[in-house]
């Protein structure tokens, strides 16, 4: 276990827990002092390790997420149960949810995402996060404000899902698959905001209001 | 306070809570039982539930972002300051990360964001990423597959920027901008998930390799 610990840069007693929360499989004992663990384990810890300090994804999240390499089914099928997996849950509903919902379904079915299940834990996000945006009293913000993210998030997943290595088993491509959404999100928002200091800069750079 | 409460849906306990952190202003007493509170009580409030809410930002953040509405200089000063504020905590660098962070200049000037302070948070937020993304054994990832997300946030943040009302002073400028950075960093990372159940469908809806 510290061999596995030293290769991985996951510490041992972290290791611990992973295998006592059924998140990490046990190795093969060997000699009472000796156990082996394999790439199966290099991978999985890794790919915890990633969804843990990059994607901030809660214990539970995880342990949804591994239960779901478990299901059998088409590649897709195991795609749809990991992506509810790793979604927040939605905030608690407020008065507008209903209307808010009807535009989030709106907005999925203008985009083309014709294949997101009815019960796709992402619609009730996108949902929650309308609501909270026209409760915004200083400047409530029109859903139609969405369609450039719309369109970037389209190009983005058609890109990511298209460079999938399709040589790897059903939970390699799902490590890859998992393994882009946490990171690139983080990419993403860092990038953004990278890009707000220099173009704010562009606009307000001489511009005083104190 | 309790009409505070009632009209921007934060319950009284955590509007004390906020007062007693120093994260809104106390109201102007006017009799022992009676404290008056204002618009910008109002829209303080709604700024510190959708960075909670939404954004997820500690209360540490939050503590640095109102600090940041304090200091006085161009608006794009005060952007800098609070970008750095809500950027989260770069984790502990490892052997790669004097690397990565060249790459990640190299990076952030071939997408010609040149006035992006040396010392901003987000570069070695990026830097970070960069090293994780290649400590991945299974599929290290090249940085050149980052060139279409910073094509994304560039055109994003060019538009956001853009629109911001300019007949705002100083504080609703933050506040507009802060709002659409967090609200629409979790937008882009709900929409991508759907996009790519979407387009995982296409792809693997009949592909079994279980």
């Amino acid at each position: 276990m510290s061999e596995l610990a030293e290769r991985t840069g996951v510490p041992v007693p972290t290791i611990k827990y992973y295998v006592r929360e059924g998140l990490l499989p046990e190795g093969e004992k060997r000699t009472p002092r000796l156990t082996d663990y394999d790439e199966r384990h290099v991978r999985r810890l890794e790919l915890l390790r990633i969804l843990r300090e990059v994607g901030d994804v809660p214990v539970e999240g995880l342990r949804r997420l591994v239960a779901a390499t478990e299901v059998r089914g088409t590649v897709q099928e195991l795609f749809a149960v990991a992506a509810d997996a790793i979604a927040p849950t939605p905030p608690a509903a407020g008065p507008a949810r209903e209307a808010t919902r009807a535009v989030a379904d709106r907005l999925i079915a203008e985009a083309g995402w014709h294949h997101v299940r009815a019960e796709s834990v992402d619609r009730d996000n996108l949902a929650a996060t309308l609501e909270l945006l026209g409760a915004y009293d200083t400047h409530p913000r029109d859903p139609a404000e969405l369609a450039p993210y719309l369109a970037a998030a389209d190009q983005l997943a058609r890109d990511e899902i298209g460079h999938l290595d399709g040589s790897k088993d059903r939970v390699g491509l799902l490590e890859e698959m998992i393994v882009g959404q946490v990171v690139f999100a983080t990419v993403l928002t860092t990038l953004r905001r990278l890009a707000e200091e220099h173009h704010s800069y562009e606009r307000f750079a001489e511009d005083r209001r104190d």
